[in-house]
């Protein structure tokens, strides 16, 4: 049977507010309006993300929503004008929409569409309202994506159409993580080969640097971590150096790598979930006269980097990376193919699955030292 | 007569001690050893940097020394193994060599030669010593350049050779000021035909900034500067826009630039003379995406820059920039082949002139808003 044009009800784990656990049971979900496209959610990752906007600490979290940006999904209907993707499309939801006209989009130096942005930021779609609700009440979109929920409904400038010879509960970490840094390597930073690359923290995200390091060419990719427990799987990934801040005393992580890498890197990437003096770390080490630092994580509000203006003026760069520079619908699809013809790794992230009634728990697994994401399966095909 | 392979008696203007007012009076130039150079100083600019040091504040400054790093020279004599110049030849002392075998010189990615960094930081020569004396005692060397002297020494690797059709007294400048603001804008930040530019600080850098902005056709010019005197110039050298941020009151400048200027620029410079408040705002009027920053001034010691890293991970780029990224050897040929031609303003720059004895003068007047640039004048041709 066919929901075209209904309003569909199905399980969602909802955010009722910041600071309690995720609540799952049944929500209504209009139908797409124009420009839109309701996506039946198959599997999601979690990301620290997540976790962050749950517990209240971001400014831009409004309540009730429903949380989630790493989905895979097919498309249930579309709405009204929509053209580039047609209901059994197999699609992973962009939290950083392309719509190929703002000036950003054709700026050709940025992925950060802008169209959609305020609306999204306020956890509404662009015509300002929600197509989520319970008994009634209105539940906010989040991302733009909202992929804790077996359907979503998405812009459909949000939505990058992937090769449905990939399994979705795999793709799923094509939202975020993956991208994020392997993107920042080799969109954001344009690492060359033979390059000297330092990770600082070596999660998801620092993980996905590593591989990109790697795509690159990189000659030395140095895992940067205070859990010694990561490097087994950053050297799987392709780290070739392993060092832990720890083993060096009160003696500046900096310091430690200018002194035992010629100088210091020629790029350092900073994965370390918004800790402000690894950033400073990280931009720290990099080589007189070019090293480049990018920073990736997202730090808690009101926090801020410094450092001496010298370390600029001496020929280092500071910069920033978001969804690893990349313009979704158009190279989302380059990293399926690099999956698919195994150049990239996504199978190993996936650590820990659960069905959406145990989202709960892995929210829990993903501050294990063992986890690197959690996979909640949903709707099934 | 020849004084080659023989010590020389002149004039110089002495820093005995910081703090105190220089002493004009005769000391001993010694003859230059293998690879070094000596030079006879026909006129040099007033830096403020010069002044910092003079201050104490400088916490590389040692005394007794020779400052002056805006040297427009001919060569007296040549040591052993030196072959890019011979007496005659006009040069102009450079405080970034350009040795052309280093790490740093072969990367290809900056002009911060290294070579004899570890010794001109400490104001001597690379074999540890100094060529300036006065009765015996050693007088320090400044920048590998020292040119508030009738004669110096310098490295081969410092001696930019210049092309004798034009005038000393104007290719002085090209030893600092000039180069670091043109070169900012065209080899560090590579700004590109169209782009919004804005200056912040409209004293001799800003003013080459402009000039460089003016050569990369930049589509607007933007100078911004606490005294509205210093615009008519900015005016002249091609400033389109002039922002006054005391005409805004209490509102930040950086939000000024954004709301005035579509969402920010596509390039900042930031010439403040070291504000590192000013360096932060020159960051965070950047547009969102692409927005790049570029530090040129140096603060003081301990001074340090900040923002919300949030502002490099939406796409701004934070870095600096040294005598303007400009190999001298290589290119500063080039700014005297666009003074021949007409497209390098030199001549305004040289808003005050004064004879050696008179150098005091030429500190005092380089504070004065009507001054760009003091040119001292020290041995005759």
């Amino acid at each position: 049977m066919s929901f075209e044009g209904k309003t569909i009800k199905c399980k969602a784990a909802v955010a009722w507010e910041a600071g309690k656990p995720l609540s799952v049971e049944e929500i209504e979900v209009a139908a797409p309006k124009a420009g839109e496209v309701r996506l039946k959610v198959l599997a999601t990752g979690i990301c620290h993300t997540d976790a962050y906007t749950l517990s209240g600490a971001d400014a831009e979290g409004r309540f009730p929503c429903i949380l989630g940006h790493e989905g895979g999904c097919i498309v249930e209907s579309v709405g009204e004008g929509v053209t580039s993707v047609k209901p059994g499309d197999h699609v992973v939801p962009l939290y950083t929409p392309e719509c190929r006209s703002c000036k950003f989009c054709k700026s050709g130096k940025t992925n950060l569409c802008s169209v959609v942005r305020e609306t999204q930021g306020k956890g509404l779609m662009p015509d300002g309202t929600s197509r989520f609700s319970k008994d009634g009440k209105e539940i906010y979109h989040y991302m733009g994506t909202s992929t804790f929920s077996e359907y979503t409904v998405v812009c459909e400038i949000s939505c990058a159409k992937v090769d449905p010879a990939a399994p979705l509960d795999r793709l799923c970490l094509l939202g975020c993580g993956i991208p994020t840094g392997w993107g920042a390597v080799n969109y954001s930073a344009k690492v060359e080969e033979g390059a000297v690359v330092a990770v600082f923290g070596c999660g998801a995200i620092g993980l996905s640097v590593i591989q990109g390091a790697v795509a690159a060419k990189a000659s030395k990719i140095i895992a940067i971590d205070i859990n010694p427990a990561k490097f087994e799987m950053a050297k799987r990934f392709g780290a070739t150096d392993f060092v832990n801040p720890k083993d060096f005393g009160d003696k500046p992580i900096q310091q430690v790598i200018v002194e035992n890498y010629d100088g210091g890197v020629d790029y350092s990437f900073e994965c370390s979930g918004g800790n402000v003096n690894v950033m400073r770390a990280a931009l720290e080490c990099c080589h007189k006269g070019w090293g480049t630092s990018v920073i990736i994580s997202v730090a808690a509000s009101g926090q801020e980097i410094s450092t001496r203006p010298f370390q600029l003026v001496t020929g280092r760069v500071w910069m920033g990376s978001a969804f690893g520079g990349v313009k979704g619908r158009t190279q989302l699809p380059l990293f399926v193919k690099m999956y698919l013809d195994g150049s990239l790794n996504i199978d190993d992230y996936v650590t820990h699955q659960f069905d959406l009634a145990d989202i709960a728990k892995g929210f829990e697994a993903m501050h294990g030292a063992d986890c690197i994401r959690p996979v909640i399966h949903l709707s099934k095909e």
